[in-house]
């Protein structure tokens, strides 16, 4: 799969208007998006298995989108093959008392995934340029010094410089980050909200306050752009994913999974002179016994 | 007390030989050593109570210094008229396994202080660049992926941009930082090893590995010079206090830290309309108890 189309260039002349919420060149069954699916999952588990033994990189993969978008079962779906004691899932809702008592980077930094291991972020950090936008009284509980004026745009790209700043730092010390947008249409979720309203078993996913939230769309959508344009960075691009047909979105993740763990061209480590020396000594040691 | 000269300024311009270990303008009398120092920890503890009550800034303060330059005696000295509720003392040793697979910053960003605290850090994420360097061989424990070349450079000046990035993210969330190199002359050291070594009280005070490090002593001085030239910025500035009197020294960063505190112009929050109200009321209701 060619993946120029779903990247977000970095430099800040892009637009999200420029991306699309359903794809165009999809296949046309269901079936191959399956197949695709599943080859990149099992690629995917073999590469996390190289990664865990290598021991040098780590992987940050941060989702963010829309309520309904589809982050939780692209989650489920992608990662699956994964041995879970490589990998930690980390969800962000509304920070507690603690959190909000440091720095809005404090509770991401502590859930950093550790060297030879994949985090994911279920949310992130960039709640902070976009609710935190879109509601900026949220602003007043972060009790900084000084409070900012939400309508200034200097404050926001502070917020950007800051973020980028962090991320240059975790991608030069061996962590490799790697963010999803999952654009989902405005139609299409509500689409997918009715359905969660007319099967009981879905109930649980859904909540009025969802609808409500739905009505801030456009300053949703803004903020995205704004965020997109100042944070997709060469060490730490954002991916613009179409997430109208949910097969093909978690198809297309897994496939560019493979191809960015591909890139940090990880290795077995092979043993060296004194390491096979010892296992030999080991080996005869283990033929001795009675 | 003027601080000017024991600031060290940003702009990379400055040297450590600029700095003395012993301050020419001392007074006379150690007792005036101690009123200072008693007069700065009673004004200390009050303005404390501002930073908690009002709950808008927080404070983080670190030392470094070689051995027995004194940090362990000034952290107790100078902090020891605050209330333990809002101050942390994190001393950072040699990492952990956990920490190691972390990126360097990690195990330092969990231990930031909370909003309306204050955070003291006994040796720091500093050390990085410090005992790192004068020992480049702890750099291939931190399994970076192309492993930096310790003789570069460039590689020691993009952990300073870390380091400055962070601390200025921080600053500009409402930490205030204020840095101290506690700067204690060879000789000095030498003298206090030495009583160390003869009173059996303070052995445990000492270990045979000090005086080998000793030896580095021109290394390190060259690794603190590089590290205040590129690391004392406006917004994170060092101070580099001389430490062959162990009275003046804790005297001046007393003071200095009173200053640093002052320029917070923090002040007990006054209760607005609707909380004088809520007050009034509760008062009515303890008073109608019978």
């Amino acid at each position: 799969m060619d993946h120029t189309p779903y990247l977000f260039p970095s430099g800040g002349q892009a637009r999200l208007s420029d991306f699309v919420t359903r794809a165009r060149d999809i296949p046309q069954d269901k079936d191959d998006g399956q197949r695709l699916l599943s080859e990149g999952i099992s690629r995917l588990s073999e590469m996390q298995e190289k990664l865990y033994a290598s021991d040098r990189h780590s992987v940050l993969i941060i989702f963010q989108a829309m309520d309904a978008a589809g982050k939780d079962g692209t989650i489920r779906h992608v990662m699956s093959g994964i041995n879970p004691q490589g990998c930690q899932v980390t969800s962000f809702k509304a920070p507690s008392a603690e959190e909000l008592d440091h720095t809005y980077l404090w509770r991401c930094m502590k859930a950093l995934p550790e060297r030879g291991r994949i985090g994911i972020f279920n949310r992130s950090y960039y709640e902070e340029v976009l609710v935190v936008r879109v509601h900026p009284g949220i602003l007043a509980g972060q009790k900084l010094p000084n409070p900012p004026d939400p309508g200034d745009q200097g404050f926001w790209n502070s917020r950007f410089r800051q973020i980028n700043d962090f991320e240059r730092y975790l991608s030069e010390n061996g962590m490799s980050i790697i963010k999803f947008f999952l654009h989902v249409s405005r139609e299409e979720q509500k689409q997918r909200f009715l359905e969660r309203i007319e099967d009981p078993s879905r109930h649980w996913k859904f909540s009025a306050g969802d609808v409500k939230e739905r009505q801030h769309w456009d300053r949703y959508m803004a903020a995205y752009d704004d965020m997109l344009r100042h944070t997709s960075t060469p060490w730490a691009p954002w991916y613009v994913i179409p997430a109208d047909k949910k097969w093909y979105m978690r198809a297309l993740v897994a496939d560019i999974l493979v191809d960015r763990f591909n890139a940090l061209k990880l290795e077995f480590p092979t043993a060296d002179e004194a390491q096979r020396l010892a296992l030999k000594e080991a080996e005869n040691q283990l033929r001795k016994e009675t």
